[in-house]
């Protein structure tokens, strides 16, 4: 990477997201070009990863190169400027699907082996599990963490608010959590006083050392053990059902088998064999035989028994209604298809479902398509409560007014895998009962243990120091330059906060802090002073560990804006480059369904918008471009006008989408860019584009609305055919023509 | 009061303090004249205080002289020592009752005028109104609050605890409170630089001014106003209702018509008049005629139809009827009497009820007699969204559980009639559109002023400087003392509260705080913090106002002990001389219906035990009277025995009540000094005392429990006769036999 002329990566992803690409990269690359900018792609979807992972099952023609590496390693660079689109965190059914989807179109890639027999298959599904869940953030988020509201979207917020459902006192909804046997309840931590080796060891009842692990950790770590006590989980399931039978409440279950890939779709499995409980006593050593695995939900049931002759397909699905009979109403996640809660991992996300619920009256949607008051299952208490604050908070003040809440901006620990996401790969289910322990190799002594049971699960957590220094900067950086107090989140009675307090207070020595209100707080008091001062309308930043960081920058968001796909997301990378996020909002499968079933596509790419005002903006500064910063500000001016104007996508067909949007942002950036008096060159390569899309501007939403109504085929799923969505995405011939003619 | 023998005042009180008392005072007397310590009575009751009012319709011998004023002279005296026991403070419709008994048995009082007509009337309203509410409490109150849980009884609570309602985190009961319009919006605030006179003036939209009241102002007093909307007050009152129709959650009213004797009757009335809305707008103009007065309930209604025909009372009692089909579920007093929530305003105290709603899992009883989830309806802001919190803390929590909780002492600014317990005699229910406002007499200038409409409820409050000066020291005193963190529950967005913590945060600068955790909170982040410390078995005083200090001293202890009544409640007084309250639970009516229909009385003396027992130590201190600290020393082991053998009053008819309770006390009591080696001539002469009554234990026990299951006549309510309490009250002859003998 010492090629120094100026360049910003954008990735392809899936879903929407890249759909949306397809149509607005050619306006963006129509901007940056006179502007001496080149807009690279790099592929990080799925199917990019999978095609990646096995090339000697591809013919020469078929293999890519693995990208992701690629983008990985510029992370280093301090040039790096990336724009990183929302991607897929594949859980195992979307894996699946993406590999079935592969073969079809030819790749002779590998199937996923359920229950891999030999090496060869151990090999493949250690190659897969690389691809699952989020396997992209970690490789690309080389810094921490900077989340924020803009401007113009807040105001927009303000003005025209997104609606909020009313709060009732009476209320019923609440959070669950474990109350012990948890992760959160058993958490160690230790701060490595010097660079060490260690090893994470298991010893069986028969004094047998099992080595796990062995890890390298720098001076300053901190590295954190905890488990879940499979026992204590399977009860606590058992008690949330029991008791919202008695209480008529309705029983979901929030977890994040995306992110937490390892330990988190283990959780799931329990609760699946819990509440359908019965089913899985009468069955279970045919399941076992059938491969059904309950990590992924009550769907590996109805797969795996689609081999079963019919009469006994149907006893199976008499058993699983059966099981209704004994339970709580469950919230769906689609009531018509009658989709549970439990059919599959990824379908509840609980940063995503947590905002939701609360946003809507503290409801989820019953068997019977209505909203209904809710317990809110979320097994580990260290981040749950925080629901339950929030939730009583909205009991007792009712629902936050969008129109004159603050807003709380995030600094998160998130570099080099902070904390619980970077667990993984130190996560076990564990096979018997004994002893989990850390030992230090230098001199055998034990750092760590906990007595395990059978099926508990353990996990190691690390954060480096320079992380945590650089989180601390970044922290009091942007309190400085917002002018906004700020309040670390960390939990006085947790073991691995405890630790960071103590790194905390000695780094913000380091910094002028004069005239700041910068505070530690423990989770509920810090969400509480957040939400007293919101609900006032003043702005409080989060600086929260990497877990919270991912919660509250839906949380908040969600309440303040109706979305999270609105905020600003910076990596400012710990190398000195900086990448910038569109969006946490997810990628949207349903808006694909949409596309293809309607040819309507209502994903909103303000993100992107947003991004890549920051990405030029940065550029200019970074590397001297006056240009570039006189397109980060006109992009910036037509985003406001584009808001302001409200054409944002609308959710129904036939009515303006994502195209027609991309279209607006082109015809007002080209007015901005021709308005401004900073670049005469500019002005004038850009004038005649404004022009022609101003007059344009009736003809050519008329043909990008003219298409929808209709089936889209766009040739795959995972891995659409790009002529195909090409031609989908860029249906009008007047808008293609006017940015073509730039080109000359 | 010159003379200075040591001499205890025991006050004679109303209901089931006042029965106890015959049984308990003869054991006291004959435990403290031989250590040469008299105890004297001060009649301070209901009857006595109107008979006192009224002596020129008296004859000579009915006569009785003013012991109130008598005994509030008395607080003046820095040897004052005086036990005080639970009084009525009386509703109209108690001080009616009492009126009518007394009249009853000869005594030529007047009736009370509810709409009096001449002057002579009109003088008659304003001697009872003296009477009424908490009349007793600031005439003795000279100093401030010192209120806790004594060791024996925290020890025994959490030995022996009481039962606590299990919490659903699915409960929808909460608290209701005015969002704006209360007291608590409209409060304004001034510190007094100088002393002064100042005016409160009614200012007419005729510009006529009216002056309400003249007052002389301290230098450093602190002066509030503020008023309630009637408009606002009554839109909150029909919101709660249709929220509660709408939802199901029951509608139940809490007030404070005692003490808030003049603001909290009309608030009441409101609540009235707005439930029964059809009713009202129905007969309005005849109840007028009939004089029902709706400030006293809806036994108004009911008391003054009994004048109309039977027909008229048959519609009337049919559109009262009608009134519920269209309200939700009223909480009940008596459910099986039918008695509601709003049927007399002295029946629901929010500083008992709120408590004990909270202790029964957050519900009260419904018109069928079952527990239901309730909407406890608090207009007032101020303090009711402590127990908003409370209830989300125990839904989130599950109950409190007394085996393993902290405990929360209270030191209360309550000298001088500080804050809204000293506003009774400038509170004005206004009669018209206008401004009212503080004028300061020297220059004229407005002070403080509001825009007032008809109906609205306007108040003052003083603080006197020298009260909160002594609070503040009080705080530091008992923080150190019981080495305990202690809070300053003043909050920082009303009016009043941040005058005083201008103050506070100066007086204690006069202290040695060193090593002290002494902070000040808002209420919200005050009770929060107080309560996650509680329930790690860690205490915190709270330092409050007056009206905090009365409902924090029942909600604690209810929760910690099951009763406030087992508190001990000292005011140390301003001048020196020192108060101690027997318990904070009320007079108990219900108690004194036992006895009279049962012969049982469950009432717990264990108040006045506690209270004795520090009024000996202190008197012992003081007067530098060792008998008197061997007395308090051996009655105080002899309650902790009492506590452990369980000899606390049952409710149940048959087994052991007040009066056995009381023998044990003397048993127990005589044992201790008998055994006390610190004084020889004491020792000597209760070693008989202790033989005989430890040698008829069972059969003092048996006469004592021999007389339940019948009822039993003490000759009046109010006003019983003196001789057929004491037959009722002390019907062991045995042991009457060994108390007398003692006198020799």
């Amino acid at each position: 990477m010492t090629d120094k002329s100026p360049k910003i990566i954008y990735t392809l992803t899936d879903e929407a997201p890249a759909l949306a690409t397809a149509s607005l990269l050619p306006i963006i690359r129509t901007f940056t070009a006179p502007a001496g900018i080149s807009v690279e792609t790099s592929d990080i979807s799925v199917a990019a990863r999978i095609l990646a992972t096995f090339p000697e099952y591809l013919s020469e023609d078929q293999r890519v190169v693995d990208t992701l590496a690629e983008l990985g390693e510029m992370t280093h660079d301090p040039h790096a400027n990336i724009i990183k689109l929302p991607n897929v965190s594949a859980s195992i059914p979307q894996l699946k699907a993406a590999i079935a989807e592969l073969q079809s179109q030819g790749y002779k890639i590998p199937s996923y082996p359920d229950e891999p027999a030999t090496d060869a298959e151990r090999d493949i599904q250690g190659r897969y599990a690389k691809i699952l869940g989020s396997a992209v953030n970690p490789v690309l988020r080389q810094g921490n963490s900077d989340r924020r509201a803009p401007a113009a979207v807040k105001a927009y917020a303000r003005k025209f608010p997104h609606s909020m459902g009313k709060w009732s006192a009476a209320s019923r909804s609440h959070a669950a959590y474990m109350k012990g046997g948890d992760f959160y309840s058993s958490e160690q931590s230790i701060t490595l006083p010097e660079e060490t080796d260690v090893r994470i060891e298991f010893v069986g009842q028969d004094g047998k050392v099992e080595v796990k692990k062995e890890l390298h950790l720098e001076k300053g770590e901190v590295l954190d053990s905890m488990f879940m006590s499979a026992k204590a989980l399977r009860k606590f399931f058992e008690d949330t059902l029991e008791d919202c039978r008695e209480t008529g409440v309705m029983w979901s279950l929030h977890v994040k088998a995306t992110m937490m890939k390892v330990s988190h779709p283990i959780v799931f499995g329990h609760a699946v064999t819990v509440f359908y409980k019965d089913l899985f006593e009468k069955h279970g050593k045919l399941f076992e035989e059938l491969g059904v695995n309950p990590n992924n939900g009550l769907s590996s049931v109805y797969d795996k028994i689609k081999a079963l002759p019919d009469s006994q397909q149907e006893e199976i699905l008499k058993d699983i209604h059966a099981c209704y009979a004994n339970r709580p109403e469950m919230a769906m996640v689609d009531s018509v298809k009658g989709i549970t809660n439990l059919h599959i991992p990824s379908d509840v996300i609980v940063d995503a479902s947590m905002p939701a619920m609360i946003r809507n009256s503290g409801q989820m949607w019953g068997p019977d398509g209505k909203a209904k008051d809710t317990k809110a299952v979320m097994p580990e208490s260290t981040y749950a409560r925080i629901y339950q604050e929030m939730i009583n908070f909205c009991k007792t003040n009712g629902a936050f007014d969008p129109t004159t809440m603050g807003t709380v901006p995030n600094v998160g620990l998130m570099a080099m895998k902070a904390e619980e996401y970077g667990s993984h790969d130190k996560t076990y289910e564990l096979k018997a009962d004994g002893i989990m322990r850390v030992v230090d190799a230098k001199d055998g002594s034990v750092l760590m243990q906990h007595k395990v049971e059978k099926g508990d699960i353990w996990r190691a957590c690390q954060t480096k120091d320079a992380a945590i220094r650089d989180w601390v900067k970044l922290a009091v950086t942007r309190s400085r330059q917002s002018n906004t107090p700020a309040i670390f989140w960390l939990d006085k009675e947790r073991a691995h906060d405890a630790q960071l307090r103590l790194k905390v207070e000695a780094y913000l020595k380091e910094h002028d802090t004069t005239g700041l209100d910068i505070r530690i707080n423990s989770y509920i008091p810090a969400i509480r002073r957040t939400m007293e001062r919101l609900i006032r309308g003043k702005d409080t930043i989060s600086v929260t560990g990497n877990v919270l960081r991912d919660y509250l920058t839906d949380l908040f968001p969600i309440m303040e804006l109706g979305t999270s796909a609105k905020m600003l997301s910076i990596v400012p990378m710990l190398a000195g480059g900086g990448m910038y996020e569109t969006g946490a909002g997810g990628s949207a499968p349903k808006h694909v369904q949409q596309l293809v079933e309607e040819n309507h596509l209502r994903w909103d790419s303000l993100g992107e918008f947003l991004a890549l005002a920051v990405s030029l903006e940065e550029l200019g500064i970074k590397e001297n471009n006056p240009r570039a910063k006189v397109l980060a500000k006109a992009l910036d001016k037509a985003t406001e006008k584009l808001l302001e104007n409200n054409k944002s996508p609308s959710r129904r067909t036939g009515e303006l989408d994502n195209r027609g949007s991309h279209f607006y942002l082109a015809m007002y950036w080209a007015q901005e860019v021709a308005a401004q008096d900073d670049d005469a060159e500019l002005k004038a390569k850009f004038a005649p584009l404004a022009q022609t899309l101003t007059e344009n501007e009736a003809k050519i939403v008329e043909e990008l609305n003219a298409v929808q109504g209709k089936p889209a085929d766009i040739g795959g799923y995972y891995h659409a055919d790009p002529e195909k969505t090409k031609a989908v995405m860029r249906p009008s011939a007047t808008l293609n023509a006017a940015l073509a003619s730039m080109k000359g």
